[in-house]
């Protein structure tokens, strides 16, 4: 038999939830281009999880649910406290965090069944926010924000944030972003968790592993990397040279190019246009300008378009969000989809174990240790 | 493409640590029969992590530096005492307070490399012992108790538990117990970790994951299952009935069978005999004679031979551990093979994204939403 180490083109399940092509992203059927350019992150959600756009009361009652667990049980904001918060990566004290949660959820303990998953699922879901809120404000001496009633999820985390008005610019930039996270099949992290519950393990703990794995930098962090490219960068006409430098010496120009989509990653243009909108209204072009530069200089030389951490992470820095931070709120969005493919791992579940091929020394003889070289 | 699911027979890796066969067990190529009648579990790590048996200068070199990481950092000793110690379930406990070992470690924000990992191996397997020892005094109302020097992992981990002396024979169980869990190829636990580390996240992110996984009833949970079966039959008399009853209502009994060995789990045998000492010293031989009357009856029944689990959970019961630390002393003893195997990926990495067959709706078109059904 052969060895398929990296399991690439592999399939290992058959999914309901989202659809991949050459160019094309699609989750339950809607292109990603409808859903970036027409629905609100809760709306999403729902459509991933029950696999149908909400009508109007059932949007309603989704969001109201979310509203009433968006909050903390105060022993675990006492807990983040004392969690190193200053010298912790901010992926290692979410991925804690997180685990912390399911312990304080009876639902955790019980044997996963329909009814207690979805309530896992809301909670997980909505605590997330106020989560990554609480500890970005705590380990700069802020205390946490409560969230508000009737705004969007998108604005609630802005606010529980920065605890300052956000316009309906910076709003409409930040539920792209969270919608365009949302899920993306079988990435690393997805397929993670699905591992991991395929034991029949709880919620939790499906993506408390599924952060374990988007921490590591040939996954979740590249859109921090583009940011630190970009401020490397500073200023407009360094943008060519040094990318020219980074080719000349072989190293990979973050947030470009993409293993499944070759002609072009169909996320990136949505926010493309929000940094290009974002960086006018805040008086910032030259982020714009730089990216823009790269993006079109790497595509002619090296054939590759930029993905969808490429102009996120000047969204990001436009909307005041803390560099280091631009995993965990990749987290956050993306929770929804880990939460959707491990509802659908445990409906037709079978365990994930497969085999390896053992190539070392066979038929080793024990000697006493004072015999042993 | 044919769909592998649960990739049952797929052969995902060539691994130099752990072979398996019908009813053979082998790490590094010794035999798991020489290993578990005369090695000590130090040696065994050693032998995962450095594929070599340690001579005397190197295994007593091992054994300081694992003694000198053997403590817990004052302020997590505090957070353990937060946790929600009575309510949690112990694996959601462990899952956190390994993760937040993470935090605690200032390696664990490098970039992988041979020697970050190194030390965090030595620093987890060494730390694991006293946390779960901690936790479990903890929630009892007890104070943590120091590790000593100069006795070996299995007794350390018992005296930090019990604070009691303990006898010749229940140290020679136990470390019995700890070589035969100390790895299993690509279980469940062990393929989550090395899914999670092939994104390069670091050495605490692919143990929590593991750990998470190890949770799940289908995985960890089978030898407090059965423990609880043997508390629920009581007397020997009553355990054929009991056994026949639950053949009758198809109901599986624990312990018994195993996907990979068909004609036994060469790992039974040396627990068996352990348990039949134990009880015979405690006075207490029943748990042993229920055990194999029960081991005799399923065999002749249904033609499954006992595993692993079947009698480290008589063992466990006789060293005086609580029912519910039996999954978390299996992950102390899985984290040396779940290391070996994080090693082993990182040595030659690449990222393991599988794919997924779509069969949901297509071409879907968005509805404003006062216009869905």
């Amino acid at each position: 038999m052969s060895t398929s180490k990296g399991l690439e083109g592999v399939i290992v399940a058959e999914t309901d939830i989202t659809a991949l092509s050459d160019d094309q992203l699609s989750y339950v059927g809607y292109s990603i281009d409808e859903l970036a350019e027409k629905a609100e992150f809760e709306e999403v959600i729902y459509l991933l999880w029950y696999k149908k756009l909400p009508n109007e009361i059932e949007l309603e009652s989704f969001k109201q649910a979310l509203f009433d667990e968006m909050f903390l049980p105060e022993a675990l904001i006492e807990q983040l406290r004392g969690l190193n918060l200053q010298r912790a990566h901010p992926m290692s004290i979410l991925r804690t965090a997180v685990s912390m949660l399911g312990l304080y959820d009876d639902d955790a303990n019980q044997e996963v069944s329909e009814d207690v998953n979805e309530r896992e699922a809301l909670r997980l879901q909505a605590k997330i926010a106020p989560l990554i809120a609480a500890f970005s404000r705590l380990r700069e001496g802020k205390e946490p924000i409560a969230a508000k009633r009737d705004v969007s999820y998108a604005e609630n985390f802005l606010h529980m944030l920065k605890g300052k008005p956000v316009d309906a610019l910076e709003v409409e930039a930040f539920n792209k972003a969270l919608v365009l996270h949302a899920d993306h099949e079988l990435n690393a992290s997805t397929f993670t968790a699905r591992v991991c519950v395929a034991t029949l393990s709880d919620l939790y703990s499906g993506v408390t592993a599924a952060i374990s794995a988007l921490k590591g930098p040939l996954h979740g962090g590249a859109n921090e990397q583009v940011i630190n490219m970009l401020m490397e960068i500073k200023e407009v006409e360094q943008a060519i040279p040094y990318v020219q430098d980074k080719i000349n010496q072989k190293e990979k120009i973050m947030g470009m190019g993409h293993r499944v989509y070759k002609t072009g990653d169909p996320r990136a243009k949505h926010l493309k246009e929000m940094s290009k909108q974002l960086t006018k209204e805040k008086g910032q072009e030259k982020w714009y300008l730089i990216s823009e530069k790269i993006e079109d200089y790497v595509k002619k030389e090296k054939g590759l378009p930029a993905n969808v951490d490429f102009y996120s992470a000047s969204v990001y820095h436009m909307l005041g969000i803390d560099h280091d931070l631009f995993t965990p709120i990749f987290a956050m969005s993306r929770t929804s989809g880990w939460i959707a493919h491990i509802l659908e791992q445990y409906k037709n579940n079978r365990l994930i174990r497969p085999r390896a091929e053992y190539v070392g020394p066979e038929n080793q003889v024990y000697q006493p240790i004072k015999e042993r070289s």
